[in-house]
């Protein structure tokens, strides 16, 4: 989060001249620094494809752009920062032994499904029913790996477990963990490097230390993870497949790491779209996924998140298909459910991280991150929801987000839930509302340069690897800071368009 | 040059199966080959500003695109490749010594000056009336400084000697010596790299070993030499000033320098116009060039080359101004001008190279690289290429090139100038043609592959750096392939547009 202001560099044309006042000489120092950062992004790889090309997002190497970036890293307590660093394992751990039990996933995304079927006439517009269907969808692929007793023994999990610091509570807040296609460990990366770069250059003008930035491997330690999950698979010809959007903008942080993992471990990449997998795509009977006549060691997908990614059936087939091979899913299908926003709410109730986890430590840790989360049952929680509405968001209890009631919104939609029946009630869910600090940022996109109000959320990623018994990977790897234009100044987490960021550790 | 065919793969749309032949596993290949290029140049900044994007000349960052290049390097038989690297450090010290002799370049170029004079009422088309002017004023600022007897202690060249391969003779001869603006250190290197990179992924398949691709560190030795003239003007917080033009889609070619600059000499780069100098530059009374408040070690060159480069007097201002400076000048005028096509004549005929150097052996050397070029007042000649037009380029006497007559054409001029006055033999020269051989290749571009009937071109980069009697630097330092696609079948020299490529050393 960037708690104060960015320093004192001011978004403006530079106007170069051998006698600048001080503006002047800031302006000609910004216009610098975004100069030297656009070149930068455009040699070491921090690109995107560009929209206004139609085939950069299935043609390689044409219609690129820098990807948009905050000039400066944001300012990140130290003190915050290690508490989300530290909870990396313990989710990766969470996740595995919440994966292993069908019976709870089920019995949690099935309530989901029912309440989807009694709500659904009264409240479900498109997307929402859209995104209940998608689960269902889900869920009854992950049944039918319980009918047969599917067991994945080697399991690999690429977390990114994402972060608000709470300006109300002083705290730090978990706002999701994604368990599938966590995105930008290649170019978030890159984005720590390019702060790196530029601080070393204007660090001492701006009174900032290049230090003070935090490492970021994720690419290459994700890479690590995917090539030590392909050699725990043992065959030397087998490759990675991964599964990816027919278009992919943001197709670079995916070759990165595939770059990675060819040049560290020899291993090659082989990209799929789900429509390709199902056409192209066996299981042979021992279980072995082939694809172009290669055997694929561990699937990573990069797409099958959303419902968007499954315009018709032959998706699902895939996914189905791939589910039941012996190749390393990353994620399984029980990983990708216990990602879900529903198991997010299970996992906040009292005593069911007990079920999972024994240290009492790791729990109370992990519990300090969760936002508050209430049913609407609870009826102490609607009467101060009521009383102080801006302390809380109503959501929707639906997959995929979006449509949140903010403010009086809040009173007034509670009010006229409590005269209808209890089914209406179960559609909803009241949270915490947090409340990020905004400031004033320097960003860059299209090669231009403004300031805008942002707020900050911090991503953490963690690798999971085991192999029955053995626990080969275990660790936090990296971070992503994404900063976004905040929408209003009401504080609220509703923001626009989002730039890659990266983060400036501070004393308090 | 591609004296063979480039390996057995074809220019088509890959159509992936289980069950593919062998013109379709081909055709696989060739399709994975290309997106693997293509991703490689995004990652790793081989990219140049695309066309089609009317701010990727003026703005970094935005409007990028794969720099167009041959899929495969190009055969290049190792005996001709090691006699051009041997030919750099002699070539360097020729310029500096040709350099040093003012009354031979103002001799030898006032009188195409005079040529121009004469001449101009009935061959001058505007074009070539255009380049003679241009040597004109480039000379009227030589003979300002012989005028005042400035000496440049510090002498950094930054060179590109161009050769092809001529089937005829089975020799290497040279096409041009480039000594200003010296294009492509940086991508040209990447380019190796690309195929390196490539070959260690392919080059099983296609019976083609990485290791017989020089490495070609170019960028990084020619930044050596530019950090090293910083080194020599001894002034820490100097700068280098980077002279490029308005709009430049090779910027990154020419960022990758400041960027190793920065990084391995942590010496600035400022990049301004002709322009820009002219409006901001000065020059204090003991020499020093100073811009934007920053003293000027080393001026680097990467216009001011061409006519175009000097809309007004603007820019011929701020070449004399950079020129009357204490300021390394790569290149200096003498440089320069010692680079025109006309010094190239006058070296290649007898006697001359035993002014500028000692060695017998050297000469030699340089000797056999120069094609055949007469001026028409050798009737012997003339004789002969009516007799043999085919064996003949008949070139206009002027700096810039192009307008070349081929042909039954040599011979009609010739009979038509030989009708008329002497004037009109002064106005051009007969050069030796060159057959180089032609070769299918599969070039890259736009992301699109397709295959070509191409000639190529080899540019070897050398770097010479001298302080008085002191010399620092005078090394072979990379290369540059460059392939064409060849206009016609008849084997001349004339191409069309133009890949990056390297070099594949074979026995032959």
């Amino acid at each position: 989060m960037s708690a104060e202001a960015a320093p004192g560099v001011e978004p403006a044309e530079a106007e170069p001249g051998a006698a600048a006042g001080p503006g002047q000489q800031q302006a000609v120092l910004l216009a610098e620094m975004v100069e030297d950062a656009a070149v930068w992004c455009a040699l070491h790889g921090l690109v995107v494809g560009d929209r206004a090309d139609p085939r950069s997002g299935t043609v390689p190497g044409v219609g690129l752009v820098h990807a948009p970036f905050s000039l400066l890293p944001s300012r990140f307590p130290t003190s915050f920062w290690k508490q989300a660093c530290e909870l990396a394992p313990i989710f990766n751990e969470l996740v595995d032994r919440v994966s292993l039990d069908g019976e709870f996933l089920q019995a949690a995304l099935s309530r989901q499904v029912l309440n989807y079927i009694l709500t659904t006439y009264r409240f479900s517009n498109f997307r929402t029913k859209q995104v209940d269907e998608f689960t269902a969808r889900l869920l009854e692929i992950h049944e039918k790996m319980m009918a047969i007793n599917k067991k994945e023994a080697i399991r690999l999990g690429l977390h990114r477990s994402d972060y608000m610091l709470d300006s109300e509570t002083n705290s730090l807040l978990q706002i999701e963990l994604n368990t599938i296609s966590s995105s930008f460990p290649g170019l978030g990366s890159l984005v720590s490097e390019l702060h790196r770069t530029l601080l070393n250059q204007y660090g001492k003008v701006l009174g900032l230390d290049s230090k003070r930035i935090p490492r970021n491997w994720a690419a290459t330690q994700f890479a690590e993870a995917l090539g030590k999950a392909w050699a725990e698979y043992n065959n030397d010809s087998a490759v990675v497949l991964m599964v990816v959007q027919p278009e992919e903008r943001n197709m670079y942080d995916q070759y990165w790491l595939a770059n990675h993992l060819k040049e560290s471990y020899g291993v090659t990449t082989v990209r799929k779209t789900l429509a390709q997998v199902e056409a192209e795509g066996q299981v042979l009977t021992d279980g072995t996924l082939v694809i172009d006549g290669r055997t694929v060691a561990v699937v990573y997908f990069r797409a099958g998140y959303a419902p968007t990614d499954y315009p018709s059936e032959a998706e699902w087939k895939a996914r189905l298909l791939m589910e039941q091979s012996s190749a390393v899913k990353c994620p399984s299908i029980s990983y990708h459910l216990v990602g879900t926003k529903k198991i997010q709410q299970e996992l906040a109730k009292p005593n069911v991280l007990e079920r999972f986890l024994d240290s009492k430590e790791d729990i109370a840790k992990l519990r300090k991150s969760f936002a508050g989360l209430w049913s609407l049952d609870n009826e102490e929680i609607v009467k101060s929801a009521i009383e102080k509405p801006d302390l809380f968001v109503l959501k929707p209890q639906r997959e995929g987000g979006g449509n949140n009631i903010y403010g009086h919104d809040v009173r007034d939609t509670l009010i006229k839930l409590q005269k209808e029946q209890g089914e209406s009630l179960a559609a909803y869910i009241l949270m915490q509302r947090i409340f990020p600090n905004a400031s004033l940022t320097p960003l860059v996109r299209g090669g231009d340069c403004f300031e805008d109000l942002t707020i900050s959320e911090l991503g953490i990623y963690g690798a999971y690897l085991r192999n029955k018994d053995k626990v080969i990977l275990n660790n936090q790897c990296g971070y992503l800071m994404r900063t976004k234009v905040s929408s209003s100044n009401e504080g609220g987490v509703a923001a626009g368009f989002a730039v890659l960021d990266s983060v400036l550790l501070t004393d308090e």
